[in-house]
């Protein structure tokens, strides 16, 4: 079990971090590409180590402390928040796919040598080009198709490999710098010590967690820019916003439809952060019952993160739209950068059709079919 | 602290009695009027005693465990989790508002003798003529105006004493069963020793916990009619329905759309129970902080209770109203009497406005001022 | 085309015969059953002859004008106004799928007799089983599976014909007396003469333009519900209803709150009403172009329609359960009978799922491809 | 009454702008400043003359008309069809405002020399500094504080007098290229006949209906958005976008849930077209009533242009936020700039506060009461 100190530390940190993130987000978002500086000061902070257990000098914490922080960083600015949290899915698989030496080994250098991971796993992609890649890390997780065995095969990589070739091709209009990118490898030969996944393999339930990790960190990024946005609002209504033209307040705080569109807000936000909660607290249960999570106690936490995914999702597009609905017409200004919320929200809430998970939702609450692993499930 | 043992009993109880009021609620909603026969069988179940603290002999069950009960009550009928919850109420203004030999009295007699408490409490009426009242009970709290202090008196009464006249004329198309009506005192004469609060009194945030306890029990009552609705709906979809005419699933259960709705139902219902017990809980913590409680205390608890209990009102109406859209055209029979669900919902969240509330929980989120304590928050 | 007078004579009568039914809604409402009286005014009317044409001695009276006067006859009463609306369906239906002949004989029967007509189609039905029946007809469509051919006959008989057994088994929760119920035809002979579609005929597109008259019956008595709810909300919060607790307003009418949603509700109507306006002219068109008309033409009459039903669908609901928010708790007492805006509308709007018909709107707007002529497009 | 055949030949010259506007509308907004080349092919295209009368050499086109062309360029570029639409707002201020003298010369040099209008016209502003300005306009309409007479003072000047100076302040996030900006007025005299409103004039009804011109054009603005965003969203669906992971159809456009969400965009577009075409045609009227326009009338054209705003604003922000759920992540890629439409609509749509409309719109709902006129009504 974690030590509580854990968590009160690892948020106090985050807090620091997220003002100093926050101070030029607006600036990054416009101007798009690769925050070495803050990648750096993410480093700097220690929480690189957050998820890694304490056998291998991290620091041990939960699930729940790690999305608590997560959320955090991601009112202050997503994209770093998304790379942030995605280097821990890559710890998180070394504890979920890989064999003790190569946790001891990589978790271990993790720490000592303050590593960054990224990712270029793609399941569905049968060109071993993976579609996605993060710029600037020191280790790369990838998967490949191996023909023979019709699997993939998942391997960890040094990211400056010369045989790995990556293309900075991320365009989106939100989420800027997330170093997403296309990666190619050419002529890669791995050493058997370092592939986690082999040919063939099957993934035990506990194994497929991982599908449900970083579904829980899409929902807590959608979260963050939900409650940054829900900030990012109060501040301008109470310090900046006029009174609409036809409104009787003396201050725009008081006009009772700018409290009443307020709370409507709110109760976006709140609920979903509390199933949100809940979905981190079912996921760590299940992590702590080890291998022996069968199907269905696997299945349940799959509910529990699809409930989360789409209230959070929800709250960051209505939050980030309505937003200006109250704070008026000053707060469309470029430099305010009020806009990178919906954007960010937009752009990142396509990562998974909601529609289908609705359906998946649905089937479970009907005739109590869990959904089946997957790449979104 | 309460012991974990009564929550498990208390809910074991109330699903039994639960079941046996379902049995019959549909045809006793039809029929209308007082339900003698389940008021007897909620007596026999002891469960009027649940939240008397042990020491005056009752089962000292914290108001999270209370509200559970509620809510599962009135899945089945949230008319008579309706009479049940308001019986509760008097026994916490009892708590509340009574001096220590009052609740040593009233509370040591009501769990030896059974006794059933309604109330005919207005503070907005200044006519002493109550406008509700329920019938069937044993001893009924009331308020009158004191015109010399320009304030409301709190007693209790006898509800057979001969100068309470009482009235069936409640006629509303829902809750039917809540032995509701007007209420009459003529030259009644109450003995010092029977009144709560005496004229000029000036409560404490603590005795104003009591509109939260009442506020928190229509939450409640609520998410009991969402859940029963969503169960409802979920019986007919998996065993009678059909599928829609221009659907090419064989199950109506399977129809993506069905699936897709049934989804966006329990999406309300969801988060709108966490909130509320999370509600619960703020309460109970104010309730045990005691006479020392603040004003800000008393007014988080206050917000707290307006976001369980807006969310609780649209889940209702909702649920109740859309579920029909699933299950199709046959679930509209007279003897399934599925639309109680919606004639119950929009009767009863008609107490108090939800948009005053939603500006109340505004002003909160905006310019941090809680609710001033009042007859509805 | 028709003499604009007919318009303004219609409904100026439907206008007359409104304001009787709704003098009576309520009460006929809540005891169900046959509508003996009401059925005779309305045939007393003359509006009975309404979309007969003039060759046959009818009013020879538009679509457009046939709608207008269903809607304004739904507002008083929703279950009488179908009743009059089907009967002129199949009116439409002799014109539609009868020979002159026919035409000229039921026609001008139906204007010099007074006959109201009924029917027991059933497309979907191959036990020769119509389940809906209207009650007190003098005359009634039906239609029964002709296994040889493997289609569908349909004919017409006199309703009190001996192998004609009625059952008024009608028993939901709204649109109570709309006569529906079961009808079963013991070894009923028909003569050639009496039979509209014989075995094996193919229908034209102009014939299928019966389903779309009757969707835009559906659209039009949901308005018609929609419609009345609105008024009847309008005349309690003006005349009625006590501003809300927590509101500064002297008058409910004048808080902020309730002008807001009251607007919005009127935003659910109004356009829903132009949108059916367009599909009902759009019909017309369809309906003088003659045989001649193409599927495609009728497809986009059918797409017209969907958008007016969906519409409708939506204002009815919404407005019959949002209208209690505006009014208030008082608003909620039984012989006010307000319920019944509610009850009907969901009954009604479940005559074919709304999913499905959102479904074929999408492939229209997406890929052009029109809804395939059927029982319920 | 206005030539048919002027409408068909606006809406085919104003078709071929838009396509050609269409071309570089994702490229300019990226660029955002001043659209040189745009400008002058509006003014090559000769629609600046389309509401000038014929007796001034215009072309005479009705207010319907004219919101058709402003839509249809809206859906290519709405800022460049806000500058053209405002254009035509001071064409119209002429007329209303205008002495048949000023209407003579300045109508017919707009005609003969290709006049561009813009406006610096603030009525709430008392600095006689004007918030908005539309920079490479040949003449300016604006406004100013008459001390002595509390009112303002409207006249127009020629936009390149040294005593104009303009400022290219305009930094939303949106409708970037709509050349709006500050303009100060240092020391300008006025020669009295280029007064239209002279000092403590009081407006007629039929003045007033300037302000419903601009609201109007604002909705269809807005609607043009939304229709626009609507098309794109149709083009990526059918021709680029891919089946949702969790999807069974072979394309996008065949997924159920997508064909039911891109039905419910259209079902908020579609309705609202037909309430701001209907507007339109009140507006006309209004304006062919003359003088004797009484302020009831007004209002009722008012109430109409709140319904149709309305309805406008949110279908251009649900559908250009919505559209992505649709088409999936890759249609974020700036190069498509498909997040223009809602930035646009969200900086346009701020113009003025919806719920107040909203309330305003209740009001006459409920009390009969209309608008007063006013900047924003």
């Amino acid at each position: 079990m974690q030590n509580p100190q854990v968590s009160l530390d690892a948020l106090a940190v985050a807090d620091g971090l997220a003002r100093e993130l926050a101070a030029t987000a607006v600036a990054r978002d416009q101007a798009g590409g690769h925050a070495a500086h803050e990648r750096q000061r993410i480093r700097d902070s220690g929480l690189l180590a957050l998820t890694v257990p304490r056998e291998h000098g991290g620091l041990g914490a939960d699930w729940p402390t790690f999305y608590a922080v997560v959320r955090r960083l991601a009112q202050a600015d997503s994209a770093l928040a998304h790379v942030f949290a995605f280097h821990h899915l890559q710890v998180a698989t070394v504890l979920l796919y890989g064999q003790p030496e190569q946790q001891a080994r990589w978790l271990g250098q993790t720490v000592r040598e303050g590593w960054f991971w990224g990712n270029a796993l793609n399941p569905l992609d049968k060109n071993t080009t993976a579609t996605e890649w993060d710029g600037g890390f020191d280790r790369l997780l990838f998967s490949g198709w191996h023909e023979a065995s019709q699997s993939n095969v998942v391997a960890a990589v040094d990211a400056r490999h010369p045989a790995v070739a990556v293309q900075a091709d991320w365009n989106a209009f939100g989420q800027r710098q997330t170093d997403s990118g296309t990666v190619r490898f050419e002529h890669l030969r791995v050493p058997l010590a370092d592939v986690l996944v082999a040919p063939g393999t099957t993934l035990s339930p506990r194994a497929t967690l991982r599908t449900l990790l970083s579904q829980l960190i899409l929902t807590n990024l959608y979260l963050g820019i939900a409650q940054g946005a829900f900030e990012a609002a109060r501040e301008q209504i109470t310090r900046h916003s006029r009174p609409a033209p036809l409104s009787t307040a003396s201050r725009a705080a008081e006009d009772p439809y700018v409290q009443h569109r307020f709370a409507g807000l709110w109760l976006l936000v709140k609920p979903a952060a509390l199933v949100a909660d809940e979905a981190a607290r079912s996921l760590q249960q299940a992590f702590e019952v080890g291998e022996a999570l069968s199907e269905r106690q696997r299945g349940e936490v799959a509910v529990a993160v699809i409930e989360a995914k789409a209230l959070a999702h929800r709250a960051a597009l209505e939050v980030s739209s309505q937003l200006f609905e109250l704070t008026g017409a000053r707060a469309t200004a470029s430099p305010l950068g009020l806009d990178r919320f919906w954007r960010n929200a937009r752009v990142h809430t396509l990562h998974d059709a909601i529609d289908h998970k609705h359906r998946d939702l649905g089937r479970y609450l009907l005739d109590g079919v869990v959904p089946a692993p997957g790449s979104y499930s």
